[in-house]
């Protein structure tokens, strides 16, 4: 745990805190990578969505909530079929109170948002028991590199977050394909993680591929076509385009073991700028295990944001502490990017206000 | 003239050298701006491609040039239909000399780049001769806000560039919407500057409208709706939206008196943080008088690079000394943005042998 902030260390504690002291008073760019994949509407695989059918429209309704602090592609927020909030509040409140600006970048979507997004020229997923689960994806990645570099060059570190519904089904289907040992481990926004439901879809997807685990460990761009989704393709891209000049948080839970993976099979010498930004629902999730994973490949640095929903007045944030959502949209690491841009000033219970506040606004509360 | 960088003052000194002031050894943002209309293949009206047919493919070529150092959409550079190559690469050769960072933006294209580009939700234009040449304009100049707003928070100043082919006829027609005099007033990228083919396009395109001379002083929306192209609702947007925080160098030439009109329409508090940065071709240009439509409403600085290319071994890039193209993709505020980031480092000699060297590259030549 740091001394000044509320940021835990959850892996490789020495690097940990070097990389909070570097990034500690400066000015980042939070980048919030969003698609849609047909694996997240699969029955029983993803909370981020009151109905399968919904998931088109949860990525576009984050990003809006981020840039417009409202949604305007649906009603409300995005909720769990149980109307717990998307994690899209906590990011947003972090970015606002700290003015961290916003880019929204599209790796592929069923559904537009109606706010500005970058572009890469990718399409949405499809379901990864096809086997052939994303178009076009060195060429996504490509300009996503192009996209990280340019985007670098203007600003001290990227903060970058994802918002994909399924998205823990397609890391395990990548991190597998790429021989990573992800099953049981990685995280999910529901009550209780359908880990069998997903072993079941990734082997599927790898069988109709004609692959196994392990066997495209020396092709990440065929582990994501076969079983990935498109936001991998556009965060990994981003992350060798800019973490090769500035540090680079990656925020998000598992998901960003399979990125980290992604990366390390495509360019392993920017690992030494990246650092993973989570929650401490994630990090001290007892139904998954981001260190165990991340563990088997680098040594990259875990950091936490010791975020406490306990004492909250509204059941809808106490729910998290129950286990339910934990992480997404970068909300872990835009905690601890506002706080460490105001230093002491972004405490956990300021933030915790300020969510509170947003969320009884958004939600017609009192 | 500055004392120490090839920059010209080619309105309101005293804020032009403030201006100046204030941005040198700053690290700015590059946004090129790109756009397609109908309006640029009417026979007569652009130089901005080999054949009218091609303008569609100049934009997203343009932007390929200044992200990629090359195009993809099209095999070289966008020329004149007398081979002349586009200003990109000018714009190119300043950002890459001072490692100035770029995002496109689109206000609206008929062929995309395979480059990533901010989406703005906009469509390419219509003919302005049918009264009805640009969709979505509000929504669009929203969205552009939100994200001038974004990139302003994470760099010390934006220069914005354009690239839209047939953009100073477009540009005569919102002036003349908004009861500025631009008649006879505007640049042209060829040769013998169409005035009167400009002058009738816009008449047509007032008339089919139901409007006239000033009658959208006070629409801004509505010029840009009726006799406007998609890059003008991008950018005014854009500046609205980072020039309430920044600085914003406006980089072009006639064009821009159309977009500071409709900003001056929209939203003139924003003002006070504008300048012009334009070329030296287009601040001497005896066939336009960029000057004499800006005073008419506003007091707004203009600054224009030194450039000559008398001296070129190519006669390519000399032929820009016979007042042909002149401006375009920001080639004047990028080159002074570069002169500026470093200082007396960049001269406009120095700038010459880039652009000579990326021309060679670029054109097999030796």
């Amino acid at each position: 745990m740091d001394k000044t902030l509320d940021v835990l260390y959850a892996n490789n504690e020495f690097k940990a805190k070097a990389f909070l002291d570097e990034i500690e008073g400066k000015n980042p760019l939070f980048i919030c990578t969003i698609a849609t994949t047909e694996t997240g509407k699969i029955s029983g695989i993803s909370a981020a969505g009151k109905y399968p059918e919904f998931t088109d429209y949860t990525p576009p309704a984050d990003a809006e909530l981020l840039l417009l602090g409202k949604c305007k592609s649906i009603a409300g927020v995005p909720v769990t079929p149980d109307g717990i909030p998307t994690p899209a509040l906590i990011t947003m409140s972090a970015l606002h109170l700290a003015d961290i600006p916003v880019i929204v970048v599209s790796g592929g979507l069923k559904v537009k948002p109606q706010i500005p997004f970058l572009d890469l020229g990718g399409n949405p997923g499809r379901d990864i028991r096809t086997g052939n689960a994303v178009d076009n994806v060195e060429e996504v990645i490509l300009r996503a590199k192009i996209a990280g570099e340019n985007l670098a060059k203007a600003v001290d570190y990227l903060v970058i977050g994802e918002s994909i519904p399924g998205g823990t089904t397609t890391a395990l289907g990548v991190l597998s394909a790429l021989g990573v040992k992800a099953e049981g481990k990685v995280s999910s926004s529901m009550p209780e993680n359908p880990h069998s439901l997903k072993t079941e879809t990734v082997k599927a997807g790898l069988a109709a591929a004609g692959e196994s685990f392990g066997s495209l460990a020396n092709n990440p761009v065929r582990a994501i076509s076969c079983v990935g989704d498109p936001m991998m393709a556009a965060f990994s891209g981003l992350v060798i385009g800019a973490a090769s000049q500035v540090p680079v948080l990656m925020a998000g839970g598992t998901q960003m073991s399979a990125v980290l993976a992604l990366v390390n099979a495509l360019n392993p010498d920017v690992l030494c700028n990246v650092a993973v930004g989570t929650t401490r629902w994630v990090a001290n999730d007892k139904s998954s295990d981001l260190k165990g994973i991340v563990t088997q490949f680098c040594d990259v640095p875990i950091l936490a944001a010791d975020l406490n929903f306990g004492s909250s007045r509204f059941p809808g944030l106490q729910a998290y502490e129950t286990g339910i959502v934990k992480e997404g949209v970068g909300a872990g690491g835009a905690s601890i990017a506002a706080m460490a841009k105001l230093g002491g000033a972004v405490t956990k219970e300021l933030l915790l206000k300020e969510i509170e506040r947003n969320y009884a606004l958004l939600m017609g509360l009192k």
